[in-house]
């Protein structure tokens, strides 16, 4: 990977989920969370972080972002969020300086190993990225259109899993994840988010990401300069 | 890019496809071709290119295969030439270094100008490669299916192409080249291939690959140590 930043030593690290934020700090030990939701703006966001993390102290700030990041700008408002998230001006909000990157891409960045590693996020939605000898690729693989009605997302997101119940889902997980490693031929797949809790197996050269990888992808955003 | 390569002064870069095989070398002006096809063995390959490049004297060998190589090594057979190309020992063959690398991501190489590149490749069939910060990945998005009975390959092959007409196939090259970019989020996309010579105008954030492309891509990867 490129070193090109100093590296920070105390960084907080946001990771803005569909239903919750978490928040996480260097040497602290538990994250604290709160409700998002489709009516959080950024500015309320911001205002419930800093009456957490009165006191923490930290240098910089990552922020996994759950829509697309292009150059470290924010450049569609999320799906899932109130809009007004375009051109916000964190760095001012935080007062240190601060990464943003596509959510999916900085929990890939965490479970990363080396090669070339295709990250599938189960959730709400399916979050994906691309890590090709240390270089990050976030990508929608989900918004590709899998038949005339549906995207890959739609076969595997929540809302399928109700629909077709777990067995059926976890089928069709396993589909796409062999789909995807056909079209994208990784070295090996991690599955992360909150829904692979429901898997059983895993297919071959798969393996499950930890419940610290978006804390481990913010913090080598400012040891790798990313 | 790594730079883990000693550079190497006379390469010869040989560009195998369905049709034909195409063997380029540093400062000889023009490339010369044979015929390919579906009973074309490494062996028999090995032979024309042998009797081409007498006098030729070049130090190195770089390959573009029109199918799946993993780290250097070629792991599936190609679909429109015969059998026998996994673990051809082309080294010795050549008798001298050789880098075998996926034909799109070789042409690929040749076309990028840096950032996040996809390439996609109008020819009898769809290649595809994504090249970040210099890192190449070479991808097969043409498997991936876009419907119950359909690849997105089936929609922009040169088969396709002979049965929609060439106004209803640029329409599908469009919306391709529209979904993959939602998909990928590259920066600009770049079409090479044959077919390219159909199209009229360009979608935006897209360019014409060059003919040299290939033979470029194939100079870089001894440059640059891809």
């Amino acid at each position: 990977m490129k070193r090109t930043s100093r590296v920070k030593s105390k960084i907080l690290v946001v990771d803005i989920g569909g239903s919750h934020v978490k928040c996480k700090m260097t040497g602290r030990r538990n994250h604290i969370e709160f409700v998002s939701g489709p009516k959080m703006t950024p500015g309320e966001m911001m205002n419930e972080i800093t009456k957490i993390t009165v006191g923490w102290g930290f240098d910089a700030v990552s922020i996994g972002y759950p829509g697309v990041v292009r150059k470290g700008k924010i450049v569609r408002d999320p799906f899932n969020l109130a809009p007004g998230w375009i051109g916000f001006d964190f760095p001012a909000a935080f007062g240190r300086p601060v990464k943003i990157i596509n959510d999916a891409a900085m929990q890939a960045l965490g479970a990363y190993k080396g090669q070339k590693m295709l990250f599938l996020g189960l959730g709400t939605g399916l979050g994906s990225a691309l890590i090709v000898d240390g270089m990050i690729a976030a990508m929608e693989l989900g918004h590709l259109r899998s038949g005339p009605k549906r995207t890959y997302e739609d076969l595997v997101s929540e809302k399928a899993r109700l629909r077709l119940g777990n067995k059926k889902w976890r089928k069709k997980v396993w589909e796409v994840v062999e789909r995807f490693r056909n079209a994208l031929l990784p070295d090996y797949i991690v599955l992360g988010g909150g829904n692979v809790r429901h898997l059983k197996r895993l297919p071959s050269d798969t393996r499950l990401g930890g419940n610290a990888d978006a804390l481990t992808g913010g913090f080598r955003l400012w040891e790798d300069g990313v």
